[in-house]
């Protein structure tokens, strides 16, 4: 169960990332209406809120490299899972390297998940 | 609302790195027995191995500075919050400054919270 969990966890950190950072148009099938995202401190809500948001980030090549994943289960009467990913922002042409923390509340839906809330970072050193 | 969420998410923020830095025996009165920590990849189940882990970091003095505070409705039938904090652990004499980031999920109870999810993971640069 903890291991199946740690599994939904790294694939849909995989998915959300490599969309993020090939189709980031893409991520809106991950977010719902009453969805969050606190961006920076910004709070955000809403599917299109949030998309709006993500898309109008002002660097066009972004990739990231997930460090940590911690993953637990979020709800005792549904398999909700809180993640918590610690990694780093590697931007534009890689030359600017940017540490960041990002926390997902994923949902299940119909064999699958939605992210209910979604709280990202920059982690200054 | 979110702003009686946004007060009550750092009360108990300071709440919590005041007594983890001045008597961490006192927050075993904030964890349950179904309460779950991941420390640094370690996962712990229950107020009681939760204490003993905190219990036996190996730093005698520590500071945490909190540098980031988010939170967030968990649930949309109880005042549950989640919260995520970026900041910097002051170790012994405050020479050794390290990032860490930490994901609360608190449950409602009895008019105060308790922590159900607790993830902590050190950033390094």
């Amino acid at each position: 169960m903890s291991e199946e969990m740690n599994a939904i966890a790294k694939q849909f950190t995989d998915f959300y990332y490599n969309t993020f950072d090939t189709d980031r148009s893409g991520l809106a099938a991950l977010y719902r209406d009453h969805s969050m995202l606190s961006w920076e401190g910004t709070p955000l809500l809403g599917a299109p809120a949030i998309m709006q948001r993500l898309q109008e980030l002002p660097f066009t090549a972004v990739q990231h490299r997930v460090l940590t994943l911690d993953a637990q289960p979020a709800s005792s009467t549904e398999p909700a899972i809180l993640v918590l990913v610690t990694g780093q922002l590697l931007v534009d042409d890689g030359s600017n390297i940017l540490q960041y923390s990002q926390m997902f509340h994923l949902k299940p839906e119909n064999g699958s998940y939605f992210v209910q809330n979604d709280v990202f970072r920059l982690v200054y050193g």
